[in-house]
């Protein structure tokens, strides 16, 4: 999906997503949302420091640093949302039955697969 | 240096960014600094793009996907400003002696453990 | 863990891995195991490997190129092993009530975090 | 290289790794090949640990936990090679000119995107 543009990929999410809250379950993330939104502000800030760091003509190694910490702190949220999405849409589907469990356990570990590769 | 301010950040940035321009080199990514900036802001939107799909409760399992991406292109950001800072910085700081070559060394691979850590 | 030793790591997992098949489930990873058990001993026999070449002073980035192989390989089975977990002792305990799928969801959701992050 | 045979991995090392000795110059891991080589012994170990713990079908979490270990161990390594790379090998190619320098600098910075990456 790194190539999706980003209308192809929330169209896709629009999609898929509804599999998920038809169940009338929701989005494991609903509940702490403001503080994952706050995290991603906080991680595009970041971003944007590391461009001026660049811009700037600041020290390799200084702006190396700068993005270990927003790579781990992107993965930290990964992390977050994913034991969202297992204790609710995943462990939701297996309730409903086997195939469906394993459908939703099926895309969550190619996820992870992502996200221990990445 | 996770938990450093942006201003300290900066700061220290200057301070050992003057160590290795004042041997009269410039830092191996000023050349490419266009792209470095570009590829930057394409990956700053990503994130904005992450806060956007939380914000509008997408599927988790795409946002996953596209915090991915965004991991893989700030990798691969580090990787190429670290290739240029071991082509300029370090090996002219071999050139001028072996201690400055180890001392300069030293601080690169503790960059390469955080990127590979990360 | 990493400081446990062997044995103290074994033991542990005798007392936790009983709070799994108590419960009358197997373990995910039953079916396969013989493919996990060949892929591992190939693993072995790649790291017995990277061995003999620091042994007999082989060019350092063939051997970087081998322990990458091997990292990937290692990490390939934790991912298969985790899938089955998953669908198997997680989705058991889920079944079992919220209290029982949550300790199993934040356990593995912690050995998810040690496995992107390592 | 994760496709080829082991001779076939031992014999392209010993037509490069010559490009780098015959220069005069030892392999940057020499003087501490015993470190190398106890804790490749130690790793191998962990790995038949790992097998045994499949085998006598231990908790799933529990052979996570030494999979990262292990997986740590093997970058650990991985990284104290490359530093001793980077300052002997790349550093002496830089010593006899740009063009060796770069070449060498190329292989490195493979190496350490695929550490990065896997």
């Amino acid at each position: 999906m790194a190539d999706m543009s980003t209308d192809a990929v929330l169209k896709h999410a629009e999609s898929v997503g509804e599999g998920c809250s038809v169940h009338g379950h929701h989005h494991g993330y609903l509940e702490t949302k403001d503080a994952y939104l706050s995290r991603l502000r906080r991680i595009e800030g970041q971003v944007r420091g590391i461009a001026r760091m660049v811009e700037d003509e600041k020290y390799c190694i200084d702006i190396l640093t700068q993005i270990s910490a927003a790579t781990s702190a992107l993965q930290s949220v990964a992390l977050g949302l994913l034991d969202e999405h297992l204790s609710s849409c995943v462990l939701d589907a297996a309730r409903q039955g086997d195939a469906q469990g394993r459908a939703k356990l099926d895309e969550a570990s190619k996820a992870i697969a992502r996200l221990v590769r990445s």
